[in-house]
């Protein structure tokens, strides 16, 4: 069984996989013979998979079969198992309890080729719809406290195979960003009575030099302290805490913007590796009138230094503000694609090294 | 000007390089220049740096001349600007200042071709001396708040420059991680009137699983809840907040723990790349009983995704009682060196990618 282990200091838990070896030599052969062979996700597959908890399908499939839409899957490889309970205990002055959670695969459509922003929005919508069906289902579970929701883009974003797809961890614990975005934002509404987000939207609305792409519900801008070159936030414009509470005109706006920023960034920076993190107010607590879910996008341009990790103080070499007059061109189709030269400017202007 | 821009949600400040470009596409030629040719960091070089702020040198050699042992220089590309005032301002409900700062680059020694672990131990007592001096020259600068030390050893970790060295960067603000650690600790003080990194040594002394070197001064273990297969702390047994403070016998066990732990890690893992950072409290402030200086090395084995960066969650695959008793054996000259076993192992077992 994995351990949750909280650093005493900071508060940071940790997935630590204690099983998988006791010798920094004898890791993980399974996961090296995932490489090469069919694609698991590929329509026909099915099998090579644990069976599915969700999946959206034509009329007259069979479960764990070809005719699926968009597909959830248990992680063949899960970084924390999904039975016990939390088993929350000391050892010394150090915190620790089971390493229990899920962690599932949602593969966005059959097509191995298409990736999320070469979709239809409709098939984005769906692919939002399964990502909530699924949060209300880990909700019930009451070990339960946070489901991080994110998708990794290419290998150096982090994704294993390639096959699109997004992951869900559900999680007994509240991760460490989550922790201090709260906390952010409640001193924030202590001193104000307003939702810090909902004021990032009206002065970014106002504004508009970091704004790329808007419709009825979501804005999508680099954020005016962006970590990374062509970081992108996507955010309701009506306050939300939940991203599953979302309606159903929400969901397809979302949808849209999503296209819409991934598309930019495709364009842009010629198909970059990407994560993007659904920030969402803690499953199963009351709607809160501090918290605002979003969406991080953040491309991988450039190397994340173990200084930056390890001091959380970041140097951007791209001001959002030219980030997004670049991505509003490339939209609005009055832009040739930087491509390489933007990736290689941002690749080589890290200003941490020396 | 660069400026330091303040996350309004989670209070992290990013250096935003907005002088560097207007477009994405015209960035940083400069430092491309710097690749190829002779390596600046070499004597008789010394023209092809900015004269330097510091160096222990042979009796009778002159600055900005070959005989030096140790030498600081500015970064040629800093990152902050040391001209100028801090000019905090808002800019709606933003916080900016004015990207003020020393970015200063600190040679390890003359040898091109020997990194840290393959130096004397006096030399590293000459390096860390040297940075002393450094931080006790910045923070007679009152603009400044902190100092971050660091190193970057190889590409992977963010070393653009193969000659080995250290980096410094005197800021006027805290970083986001040195805000959470004090708060922890402070909070960890009132609740125990104990330092935590006191009780840490405590435990760890008495423990042993995780410990892989002690000298009188200073011992070196995997911490608890490491982020990072192989991540190693390197603890002063007796209580002090502030690095710059440390005694000559001090500095002396220090270095001697910095070459055991980057020696066995160098052997372990055939000299992987590896970022260490010096945890101190802020300059100039008043000696702390609930912080304690420390220094962090993470080597940089597995891919940090966009997903750790994002959420503050991390998976380390190999729990630091076995990466301890591999770092211990060794050391001790039992092992035979994993390398190859163990760097795949790490690799390829990021629990993230599915």
């Amino acid at each position: 069984m994995p351990e949750l282990r909280k650093d005493p200091v900071v508060g940071r838990w940790v997935i630590m996989a204690t099983e998988r070896s006791r010798r920094p030599s004898d890791f993980s052969k399974a996961r090296e013979e995932r490489k090469g062979g069919p694609c698991v996700f590929c329509p026909g597959m099915e099998h090579l998979t644990p069976p599915e908890v969700l999946s959206y399908r034509e009329p007259g499939t069979e479960a764990n079969q070809p005719g699926w839409r968009v597909r959830g899957v248990p992680n063949k490889f899960p970084a924390l198992r999904i039975e016990g309970d939390a088993g929350r205990r000391g050892d010394g002055l150090y915190d620790l309890m089971n390493g229990i959670g899920a962690h599932e695969v949602m593969i966005d459509s059959p097509d191995h080729d298409r990736g999320m922003a070469d979709l239809e929005v409709r098939q984005i919508e769906e692919i939002l719809w399964a990502y909530r069906d699924r949060v209300l289902d880990l909700q019930r579970d009451e070990r339960f406290r946070y489901v991080i929701i994110f998708k990794n883009h290419g290998a150096e974003a982090g994704a294993s195979l390639e096959h699109p797809h997004s992951q869900l961890i559900a999680l007994p614990i509240l991760p460490l960003s989550v922790q201090a975005e709260l906390r952010g934002a409640s001193d924030y509404y202590r001193l104000k009575e307003r939702c810090i987000f909902c004021d990032i939207v009206f002065q970014e609305s106002g504004d508009r030099r970091r704004v790329i792409f808007e419709n009825s519900g979501f804005i999508v801008a680099s954020p005016y302290a962006a970590r990374f070159p062509f970081e992108l936030w996507i955010v309701p414009k009506v306050h939300a805490s939940h991203f599953e509470h979302a309606t159903v005109p929400e969901y397809r706006d979302f949808a849209q913007a999503l296209k819409a920023s991934l598309g930019a960034l495709k364009s842009a920076l010629d198909d970059p590796p990407f994560n993007y993190i659904i920030h969402s107010a803690p499953i199963g607590e009351p709607r809160s009138k501090h918290y605002h879910w979003h969406a991080e996008i953040t491309p991988a341009l450039t190397k994340v230094a173990g200084f930056e990790v390890g001091t959380g103080f970041y140097i951007n070499p791209v001001p959002p503000e030219a980030a997004a007059t670049h991505l509003r061109e490339v939209l609005n189709g009055s832009a040739s694609t930087a491509a390489d030269g933007a990736v290689k400017a941002a690749t080589n202007a890290n200003g941490l090294t020396s």
